[in-house]
């Protein structure tokens, strides 16, 4: 792994500032370690963004030292010694402005950003616990699930919002591929696009990955932030996911898909792709 | 959702204690609130399987103020300075002995175990912050993965022994089965379940589930506990998930199955399922 190496000299193509273009772009981060290839793609990818014309902000999760654990102490306001309904108490401190200063204020990131990116390293196939953490005490009832929220899977809180999953990973490409031993991973990365950036209303872009992370040299360092580059420069633009609206006539009431509505062969996870 | 109502005089046919039989198994649970269903179920479990003649210990990761999140702390004897690389880190500090009393604590009771069970609500189609902690921490390198632990899928450190996925969902079933919107539950737990049991060599059965648990009433908690009662009776007799061993018959040195492997009509996870 090198430290960053881009060149400020080399500009992709869609990359050429246009303050006409501008807009808001929010990176989640998550590795312990500054020097890490995670917070050098992190530092990388606000560079190319800011040197687009847009405005970047980090959630660099470790340097905040994000509490991961959803808990009593994220309802302050709740009555001491009732039982933690998580989707009750959130959805009252939510709707009662008592949410922590914490969650609060990386809600209103999220509202402020035209685009989300998160940054993290693939453990156990999936987000590190404090990214998990993120999404399990950011993403509360109200404002993202139960009846007082948008609905979800189209019209969510972040409906317009555009999201790109980042991840490095120390396994090789073959093993995350469709016949990889370790699952696909847009599989894999499913439940985070679909089931939580999704269901919020967000438009997915295809995940970008830098495969055998633990053994990068300065060569694929150049190569990775080349191919980073080019998604970056695609943020705006890029066709998202074709992810299938939850619609009356796409779902039943209890949100099965309906027969026949499916492209011919697919199933499992694929079948909520038009 | 009710407290534990099991009755003591019931029993189901195949929890007879059988001293022969006698077993020793570890339930790692997580939710914040002791009085909550995920609780009543870990206490229900631990129950049925002592009158069955077993010994059960719990990691309640909430009660033991498990540290969620891996960072340089976890490695105590490492140089100061260093660039914090995770899996040289932790395997290093595996190979030692000098990993955190908490982590070499749970990874005591995992080699004690006969069999493991999760039990934890399904937040955002995957585990608790606070258990994905667990796992990013306690499958260290050198016990779980790397040049230097036993080889991954079908012979790892946990090799012979059996788990258990209990999950608990507000979710609808029709939801979480083959065409619902939120994917299928045992695509969902892939990761988790083939992604981090079976590749340390864990005999993992299909996933117990209680649906619904939001407006969970006394009828429905029994029904719950009827069917997971079934289900702790076949712990060790049960026939597990035949999810295909990392061979070279069966996989390529990339780690990718093999053509014409799979069986029929099966694409994705489901590749690794013979």
């Amino acid at each position: 792994m090198t430290e960053n190496s881009t060149t400020s000299g080399e500009r992709a193509p869609g990359s050429v500032p246009d303050p006409a273009g501008a807009r808001r772009v929010l990176i989640v981060s998550a590795h312990p370690d500054p020097r890490s290839l995670t917070a050098s793609l992190t530092g990388f990818a606000a560079d190319e963004l800011r040197r687009a014309g847009h405005e970047v902000r980090i959630s660099d999760l470790y340097a905040m030292k994000w509490k991961a654990v959803l808990d009593a102490d994220d309802f302050p306001s709740r009555p001491a010694g009732d039982r933690l309904d998580v989707m009750a108490a959130s959805e009252h401190a939510y709707a009662t402005g008592t949410l922590t200063a914490d969650v609060r204020a990386e809600q209103e990131r999220l509202r402020w950003a035209d685009a989300v990116i998160l940054q993290f390293p693939l453990w156990w196939g999936a987000v590190p616990a404090i990214l998990k953490g993120w999404l399990d005490r950011v993403l509360s009832g109200g404002f993202a699930y139960g009846e007082n929220a948008k609905p979800p899977y189209g019209e969510g809180e972040l409906a317009g919002r555009r999201a790109l999953v980042s991840v490095t990973h120390g396994a090789g490409s073959p093993s995350l591929a469709a016949r990889g031993i370790h699952g696909p991973l847009p599989e894999l990365l499913f439940p985070l696009q679909h089931g939580a950036l999704f269901f919020l209303g967000m438009s997915v872009l295809e995940p970008f990955a830098v495969p055998d992370a633990a053994d990068l040299d300065p060569a694929g360092y150049r190569a990775a932030t080349a191919g980073y580059r080019a998604r970056l420069a695609g943020l705006f633009t890029e066709q998202p996911l074709p992810y299938r609206r939850l619609t009356d006539e796409e779902y039943t009431r209890e949100l099965a898909l309906r027969p026949g509505r499916e492209r011919p062969g697919s199933t499992g996870f694929g079948l909520h792709l038009r």
